[in-house]
């Protein structure tokens, strides 16, 4: 039902003038209030979309954001959400939240259905699937068709658009470093499969803190973890892998996990087998979530500040939200446009706790 | 601008006949496409709602359904998220989730947007300031407006509709029997304040617990936490409170806690103070989210299932859903329709782990 229309197509339609459809959908005060009424519903009713930025933009303010995250039973997912609904309800917006469960179809469903008359613009962090496919069409295809995109944590070169992310890099590297400085000779590393971004990068810190530190990296130490281990009832799969990698490798006397869960079921596991932390082996994990905290002992970890995250990704959208709205009067070259994207980076903090001498 | 408008006025507007509007919004083949699509693209626009709920449903199928939660920094609002996308992808439906922030306006700001075209039913959980206020016409307002809406967990029956609820008077009962059962003679609670009805209940199970077990409450063991501590910058200020709490009560041997953050929290003050857990003080919590899994000691807990109440609530409203539609063509009396509504109650269940005897 939901086909493309025109702008000759209404004009046809409703029987007046393309230029009466083109002012009606602009808002202009040129056109009697019942015929903009009219071409407006009809337009809606057929989700048409003007390829004009500036104009669509000026019939659509539901000052509404869509957020899309891939996971929510997710502590760093959450505490972004927390951060984009503070300033979100500060600037006078509301949000609301879809989920692609990690899926690239659930993804571009949840965007459709997001980007047909609900929202302003996006904030979302990429799916797994989207990640391996390689395939962000419909990224680009919101952008061009006039609704901005903010991305974070999971973001991309191929699309262009406001990026949040932290720096995954630089906070291994401190966390290796730390371990390094303690004594650590052999560290481990528990990561995630290459594709999804952000393991990756933090493998790359991991080995570039291993290369300061004239350590040759053993491949042997590096577990890589199937994600779909990270499903709740795949705990006890987790556990046993992690017994089986401290089994083959008995000299292990520090553990950099990507993650608050890998981290935890690796202290739970070593102290299985016997070991003292820290004494015996030291471990850090990334994203501070409640696990950190709470464990036992705590949990040194490299912070990502979610709330910061979402706080940033929300002002940018807004600005340009806003932005966009002054623009619309000017016209503003779409080229000249993309040299406003920024890529902001939160700093990541190592935040001490027991598990670390 | 999206004020009410009536059958009448839509006719009156576009020079038809009231029967004709009538027909072409219950989507009748005796109107051309032409017209039918005018008149529904034009009581779109007006947000006009049919009072004969059989006629609205015919009009609205999104096939998505609408969550909306008090706070999603919350292991169990995710876990119930998570049951409620299993259940309603393998239907053939999507979810779409607004935040309430427990806050009663925002959650009525929620339930406007995604009830005007976007979502064909709710599933919710009240906000506190709602059950603080006791105002529930946005609820009510939405059923007579024919869209269906189950509630879960935060219930009242001042809403007639679909419920989905835990026992948790039972699950309490469970839990103090248990604590008595193995020796506890000075069981505390540590529990929010009256207004949030899982509270209460919980409450009820434990002096319940406690009159069967023959033992006179003590006003002095039961903490009423202010729900603004659960917020994580005031964890110190929960960790102060019960630390007092332990203080001023020395023979307490036994702790059950409304929630995992004040078990876990318990646990930790305990230990500080010097008790052994679980051989000086058990403890048992509610809700069995991560931090209970991997608590130290781990924590003996009632699990309120998340999940399944997600599934069944999924189901539940599916089910009206897709009966309504099959009831659209005899159509229903509203008060035949009163005697469909259920209740569900989902069994808790006590996991015994290592804070218990």
């Amino acid at each position: 039902m939901k086909r493309k229309i025109t702008l000759k197509q209404i004009a046809k339609e409703l029987d007046v003038s393309i230029s009466t459809v083109s002012k009606a959908l602009s808002g202009s005060k040129e056109i009697s209030e019942d015929t903009t009424q009219k071409i407006q519903a009809f337009a809606k009713l057929y989700n048409y979309r003007p390829n004009n930025i500036a104009l669509s933009l000026k019939n659509r303010k539901t000052k509404t954001i869509g957020i899309i995250i891939p996971e929510i039973v997710h502590h760093f997912f959450s505490t972004v959400i927390r951060g984009i609904e503070l300033v979100a309800n500060k600037r006078g917006y509301n949000v609301i939240v879809g989920l692609s469960n990690e899926s690239f179809t659930k993804e571009i469903i949840n965007m459709e259905m997001l980007a047909g008359g609900s929202i302003d613009g996006f904030i979302l962090s990429i799916s797994k699937e989207t990640l391996l496919k390689q395939d962000y069409h419909h990224f680009n295809a919101t952008i061009n068709q006039g609704m901005p995109i903010v991305l974070f944590d999971r973001v991309v070169n191929e699309v262009d658009c406001d990026k949040v992310i932290v720096d995954d890099f630089k906070g291994a590297l401190k966390a290796v470093k730390k371990l390094l400085s303690t004594g650590c000779k052999n560290i481990a590393l528990i990561t995630t499969m290459d594709y999804v971004s952000v393991g990756r990068l933090r493998t790359q810190g991991y080995l570039e803190a291993l290369q300061d530190g004239k350590i040759n990296a053993d491949t042997n130490l590096i577990l890589k973890i199937d994600d779909s281990l990270d499903v709740e009832g795949h705990l006890e799969v987790l556990e046993k892998e992690i017994e089986q990698f401290f089994k083959n490798n008995k000299k292990i006397d520090g553990v950099f996990a990507v993650n608050e869960l890998y981290a935890v079921t690796a202290m739970k596991v070593a102290r299985k087998l016997g070991f003292k932390i820290p004494d015996d082996i030291q471990v850090i994990g990334f994203t501070d979530g409640v696990l950190s905290k709470h464990a036992t002992p705590s949990l040194t970890t490299v912070s990502q500040h979610g709330q910061k995250m979402g706080e940033k990704a929300a002002d940018l959208l807004i600005d340009r939200l806003e932005l966009e709205e002054v623009g619309s009067s000017e016209y503003i070259e779409e080229n000249e446009r993309d040299e406003f994207f920024k890529t902001v980076v939160i700093e990541t903090e190592l935040i001490e706790r027991d598990s670390t001498k």
